[in-house]
């Protein structure tokens, strides 16, 4: 049984930013840095029961979508069949362990299915559970540098090949890459850090009423899980809601320009390298403003999305304390 | 032939933290840190007698709880059958050697079932006897990177799943960690040490007579082990019921907010990183009420377990010496 | 969806180059180096819709040119049939991944097919999808040095040639390599970098108007992709016109002797290792004449393609700056 | 042919040490340590021919005690017997090659019996020859680490269980470990260096007449081997009496008191961890006074043990000379 | 097709070294070093339509000399036949990968064959196809050390003996080995240098007028080649019959004693290992010669051949310039 | 064809030690040191034509010596047919190539024969081929790591045991062996270094009448192989025939005490590790003697096999210079 979501005590940058990639995937996942114990990986598992649903080909175990790109398989049956029969299913969370292997990670052939039937199947790997959902990695950067590397293949291309004895099959792997770090205990490579669209920094809570808040609910919830879930049974049913509400106003809403210049503005004036930055200030910005209900985007609110955006994306000159970063951040943002 | 846990001398420390692991398996395991020769693996072995019954599915080599998740092979025996037999199994202790493989830890597949009776089937590794077990790593710091790795990502998903040759299987795999570490010979990584619930140390005995008591309980056994163990069969079979009293006056042991508010002080006046240790002192307290065969918890015990719970979680600053942790931590305790 | 080439803000050095390229395969590709998130990824997929067709022999998996050197499997089909069919087929942009295994690259045997029909087949790989294409290879200096060695043979041979168990399979193999790196990460090992014909350096806008529009455009294509397609297609046919014109051109363009007399004027002038600079500055100013849609060098084209032909091939002498080295180029340049 | 144990010249405190071992294996091994070319191997060789006879069960390959644990194998024979056949066995020195891999020191699967009769059977390795046995390792500190690892673990556990495709099989390893090492070239790792019950030095010997000697005896044998062997037939069999007339003088040999004392004394006056040096210098006490043919305990004897059972115990201090361990050992010694 | 050798513009060196080692193979190959992009490859390459025929034992695909050690295969047939057929064949020049694998390198077993025909077959590699041959290695200093083992191994036995899964071929493997290497890219191994007879040094040519003449003769090669060969087939032709003629009249030259006499006192006058550099001054001296087509040895060629061959053999002392052996070269030759 | 050994100028410190180690093999092998081209190699290839004979089991692939230890198959012929076949064959130099697998070097299963024929069967490596001969190792400083381990294991076991698949095979593996090194190309082992009886030590011959009889006789052979090997037939067969005559002396040599005197007042003034030394001087004493035709030792040839035995075995202090070594060396000699 998953700790809830809404029962986590403070932290809300996590909370906001973890729910911000729910309401809209393209924001690119989010990566949380912070001590051991601070509730990180709670935070993550508990995502999972918050999931909307998606269209996907009904069986199929790379969770194609009906309208965009399809994996071998699903094209087969197309082309046999000529339609595809649809489903609905939740999004899910799905963990890569950190001893992973390739094999695990990218799929491999069914021997057994080639010995008994003669033809060749492929057996999805994690890639292809995690297509579409969340794929959380917990301790990001501890990760073997060989699946670094096949990590960012797929992220990069949105589709993951595998070739094994004279056989391949290739399908979509798009996934929303959610990482916690400990940064006592080694960096991330730069080109994985950057692939994260967002960022934030979890601290442990020293204030003694959370703290002691935290412990109860704790010693709760491991003594009696079915009480406890049903005390938050409704708090969680609302951020539900919420979220899906969200997800309907987000098309509606259209920056205007005053909002455009304002983010370039911002980026323009901090030592940040290319232009992701500003796209994900802005969608996140609109995604923002869909979550508080409302279709106009407030200038206010750049500030706390720039806090997410531009964090991991500042770039730290030679000999400069980490700390001074964010200062030139902050000072950048007061004058808003 | 097992060496009494009751006539090991001294080392009081050691022997309570390992029997609050046996009570309240939840604890999360205990680091014994150590001399060579100083009865560390001693202690552990012969905690093997000590423990009480767990229900499992009969004949399941994951040892299934029958209310619990199950394995692949039991929830196909469930929809088969409908129902589940039971039976009862002796808690082990469970033992990892160094030159462990990954294939013997998480288990492969039996080749030779596969090619006689052309179908797959799983052989299980140690992970699977260690579920609901001790699981005991000797040298714990000299392990391979790897093979922590498998052992870190099975202790945060308290699952192991494993796929070879396009088959995959998995079960559950929570077990109560315990290792012995001598500092000398290398440090361990900080996620690892983290896992451990409790940490103990042990040291050479200096004083002559208790000494000589160690040499000539040692001799005598080695002579004749039968003729000795038969001598402590008494005060070993007493420390049993002791056990399983104790974990009958767990269950109704309420905390005071008195004992919450001296937990969260202490806690946050130290540099801790994260909750984890709010909530393994909390749990360790409860269970020494319940082996003193109290069930209201007495403000006082907070100091002894504090020792346990907190010693491996202090930080240490750099150019800090470990001593200097020890002092920090009894000036905040001696001012409970 | 890709977004449009000519949809692309600025930059336009990267552009000229990348079209150079498509132009005269023979220059030798392009090394874009610059910071992350500046369109260097989205230019070299963007490159795709502009590619011309080239001549194939029908069917043939290595995309021989029927006029060429034939592959082993082309060959016994002359040998068989007296003839080849032939086929027209756009040219691609074939990606690379880092973490790409030697078996994916250089091809390998087709067990299924050699088990079940009990003849060899080769099953094609990377190098087989490049031949007469792009090969784009992201992040190019941070390539495994076997995959990198793999490469160099390749490109130096104009070969691929492949032994597993005993058999035997070649196949022509030049492709026009384009690699992009950010030189923060990494350098590249100077065997790899003589191999790339020209070389460009992209850099992040700080100019707040074309920032604003990169960023619309982007939003744009992310939130309607079809409509913004549609919106592009007039400028990206009139590429695609100006390029098919361009190819004609060249043929008849013949060089002055004061053409050939400033480039080794420039080039003696210079520290630079042998004489390959020589003359991928000659086709450069070749291709850029016909791209402009006229048959005579100017000479004041000069100074523009020895950017391109120049930068990655100035020796850099110990201590000097890479800055110094540009110093030294545009001198030289200023002197014509 | 082998060199006669007895024809050694002088190094008495070798001989000494490798005959307590053969009195009371559980003393638990010796390391030699000692310059190339002192005759390390020769007496480790030379003492298998004084080795006595064991019990076993009749063609058990793992050489099982009839009265102990016993291997998979002889557990399915007594099954299905209800009885198994005993026979007598001659102790053995076992060498272990440097170079071993790993399915040789543990045992592998015998493939092809597996093929031929189609069941699992279990080809034994230098840990079952070595069970029971001497296992000799020269130049121990040259094994390789994943070697070495295997060795402890079997030491630690007192079983080889090894795990081949899905087929697992386990036997009793206890052997009487034996190692050479010249110190100058390289050290050896502690948990290691902990496991030999003894150790002992040995140097070249530079009084000239005894060299002479050493040098006549070998030439004698390498000249004429068979003559040699007769010469000294009297004095090995002499020697081969007494140790077994030691084995039965043993049993009777009950420590004082007062023994008890000076041990604990001397020991805990000493920079040594844990408490396993005690055991072993009161077991190799009493063998000593066996092979003298007493059964009291001599006090003066203490020193000789402590000699062997210390010297590689001792911890050195950070900058400590380790000829200043020698001595604050003597002065241990001296006073009592 | 191939840039033709006598279109080469200037670096007469490189020239007459290769083409010494095309009339004595004996001289044992050449090594050429100097900076990218100088020609060094297609000066090589170009080296193959100049070469001369061969007899061979007619289909071996070791280029048996009939009249020299068999292979495997060829000697079963002879002892079959009771003779050999014969057949002409032109030498060539194979090339080395750098990413060549072992298998490939020495030749593996023809498994197919194996599995077809119940038979063991021999699948030649590159050491086959180079036997009797040019082998040529680009970036020479640039091979993996595992490949530069095997390549010594054979070049100093002359025979290549492999085993694979039991089975053992063996064949003669004398090649001449060309390598080139920028200096500045990495040493080579004092060892593979030694088995190099020869060594040049090529430069990038800085006069413009020699350098237009390259840029053209490219521009005009690449442009159309079938014309560019047609013109320089005369001097191609000119150049192979020299060489054939060169060939009969080394036959009959016999150096005077004041020859070798000039020789070894240059020798013995340089810091010089061992006496190799003697004799390929000898035979290089005798080529030469006859190459000008004279049959008597000019004293004054010694100067040219010595550069040739003690170039890479002088022994360079600590802290001493490469310049400064070159000088001392010169001095002693000047005093010729 | 294989230069002549008797035609090889000067290095006589060489041949003689060749020549000790072919009349008394026990005498343990050669190292010999020196620059390249000095001949080493063909000194040792040459030594081949010199050999005697030696009785082997006819037909055994092991060279099993008819009165020795017999190998796994011998042992099966000779119990079924109660005798066994003898033969003689001419004693070896095989060679040990660097780039050598551990297969072919300990032999492997003949996979072939096993899936024929169903019974296992053994394919002898280098080791088997090299049992009772000469085993050379060019460059051995050079050998990798793990070969130099089997090697070790079988010289000092004199047995080589194979396991391969659970099939085991074993047989005699006595060689004598005979390095060369460069030792300016890396120093070698100790435990190797102490393997080798012998060393000599030879450097590159100066003088020009010397230098220039090397390059003649070399020409001459390169030119005319068969003509130079009948001109120095007769001194080989000379020779061969004083190698026999002293091999029947050597037995009735017996040395006076005075000669033991004098060999280990020698041995003990010098810094020397253990005994080894002080056996191999007195028996290339006893083979110099003889080799001379005598049957008395001379004490003054004590200061010629000195040179030999002791060169490498003497320790260098730290800080020392070799040369220093070889000066007290002398002092000790001259003190003769």
């Amino acid at each position: 049984m998953i700790f809830p979501f809404t029962a986590i005590v403070n932290q809300d940058e996590m909370k906001t930013a973890l729910i911000l990639n729910v309401i809209d995937p393209s924001i690119g996942g989010l990566l949380i840095m912070g001590e051991k114990g601070t509730g990180k990986s709670t935070a993550v598992r508990a995502l999972a029961e918050l999931l909307p649903d998606i269209k996907v080909v009904q069986d199929c175990p790379f969770n194609c979508d009906p309208e965009g790109r399809l994996c071998s398989r699903c094209e087969e049956l197309l082309k046999k069949d000529g339609q595809l029969k649809r489903a609905k299913k939740k999004m899910r969370v799905v963990e890569l362990p950190l001893g992973v292997t390739e094999d695990r990670l990218v799929g491999t052939l069914d021997i057994e299915h080639a010995l008994k039937k003669g033809e060749k199947r492929f057996e999805p790997g994690i890639l292809a559970e995690a297509n579409r959902n969340f794929l959380y990695v917990d301790e990001v950067n501890l990760l073997d540098d060989h699946i670094v590397d096949l990590l960012l293949d797929s992220a990069a291309m949105g589709v993951n090949t595998v070739e094994r004895e004279g056989i391949s099959f290739s399908h979509s792997a798009r996934f929303i890459l959610v990482g916690t770090m400990n940064p006592e205990e080694g960096d991330l490579r730069p080109q994985l850090l950057d692939r994260f669209g967002l960022c934030v920094q979890v601290t442990t809570i020293m204030e003694q009423d959370q703290r002691k808040e935290i412990l109860k609910r704790k010693l709760e919830f491991d003594t009696n899980p079915v009480a406890f879930l049903k005390k938050w049974q409704r708090s969680q049913k609302e951020l539900r809601e919420r979220i899906l509400k969200a997800k309907k106003i987000l098309e509606r809403i259209e920056p205007s320009d005053e909002i455009f210049q304002s983010i370039v503005e911002i980026t323009s004036s901090l030592p940040l390298d290319g232009h992701r930055a500003d796209i994900v200030m802005m969608k996140s910005l609109r995604v923002l403003t869909a979550l508080r209900g409302s279709d106009t985007i407030e200038k206010g609110d750049i500030k706390e999305v720039a806090q997410f955006a531009l964090r991991h994306r500042l770039k730290r000159l030679p000999f400069e304390d980490i700390r001074s970063k964010d200062e030139k951040l902050q000072t950048v943002l007061a004058g808003i």
